[in-house]
């Protein structure tokens, strides 16, 4: 029986993002081309053009899916949810190619257009949520400031995964993350919250 | 008066040195052409060839620049060489063309082949030597590891300045670093260091 043609253009769409996610990867904004993500995905250029207009509008498309990753990784909210979603997402990179491609375009997306740094507010939101609910728990202490302390590790995460991935092709990401914490952590938390944060794996705590 | 042959060869070699620093820099390295830099030069391709054979070649000489801005700039060592480091580094990433391409070539070095973290080596070395010193100076926390903090800093300085560049083109980057301190200090640093350290306009201070 045929595919309703509705159907195949929703998987044809993602087979392209995919395609265009693998490129992206391997190659970098400037070092990729509509040809290449079409050979790839196997698709015509009618296929290809029914969906993207251009290398930028794949590009953007890719960078849009970073969100889907972030929104719902944590279990929890508060800090214990804030240290998963760094784990969370340093699996994610090792993982997922298309939230890999996303980070990637995100850190280098100087090249494809106007300077543009969505993607790290909605992150910045995101973790400060996490802070607030930490706040509402007892967890943080009295002079950490939420929005500056997301900003703050924003920056520090994305930094640590540009590192990692030209040490290690993110293997040792865990293990840097592990030290990241190590000297966050008494800045932030009170004592009460860093006794009740897990390391993901449970058999470790980050307390003193 | 005609300029001697050997001093005109090194004025040539570090004219190539600047137009493929700030090619590099508006481009990155895939946008990045040996024939845009010609141009922006204003050499001819046998003046090119004698100093510089590739693309690649001219991306690991403005690489191998970065060294040079790292190994001078602090005054003192330990901790407020630290922090001086940091915001000195920001004022060479708005001021020094040479410095921000190496930066962004050693950010997105994925695009010239093997990764490559000698850079990334050499920093971490650098803010060892001070952490070493800090810790001679009693201003660092008994617990604190000076590679493994090293190796955090490293990390969270180079996104900072990522998120930094994207968000402003750098012009809030000290400000980042100013909270990026706030939360590193006091998991690094006895109350003595904090009470010693300054901010690089003397007028504040970090001490909580």
């Amino acid at each position: 029986m045929a595919e309703p043609k509705q159907e195949r253009a929703v998987r044809t769409r993602e087979v392209i993002l995919t395609a265009a996610a693998e490129i992206f990867d391997e190659f970098g904004y400037s070092g990729a081309s509509i040809s290449k993500i079409m050979t790839r995905a196997n698709v015509t250029q009618g296929g290809m053009y029914f969906h993207f207009k251009s290398k930028r509008e794949l590009a953007q498309a890719v960078l849009a899916h970073q969100q889907e990753f972030v929104a719902h990784p944590a279990e929890g909210f508060g800090l214990q949810g804030l240290v998963d979603l760094t784990f969370f997402t340093a699996h994610q990179l090792t993982g997922n190619v298309l939230f890999r491609a996303s980070v990637r375009l995100a850190v280098e997306q100087g090249e494809f257009g106007p300077s543009d740094d969505t993607a790290y507010q909605e992150w910045v939101e995101q973790l400060y949520l996490h802070l607030r609910a930490a706040r509402e728990q007892g967890e943080l202490l009295s002079d950490v400031d939420e929005r500056e302390f997301a900003n703050v590790l924003v920056g520090a995460y994305t930094g640590t995964q540009v590192f990692s991935n030209i040490a290690s092709a993110y293997a040792d990401l865990p293990e840097r993350l592990v030290s990241m914490w190590r000297y966050f952590l008494p800045a932030i938390a009170t004592s009460q919250g860093r006794a009740r944060v897990r390391l993901p794996s449970g058999t470790e705590r980050f307390a003193a």
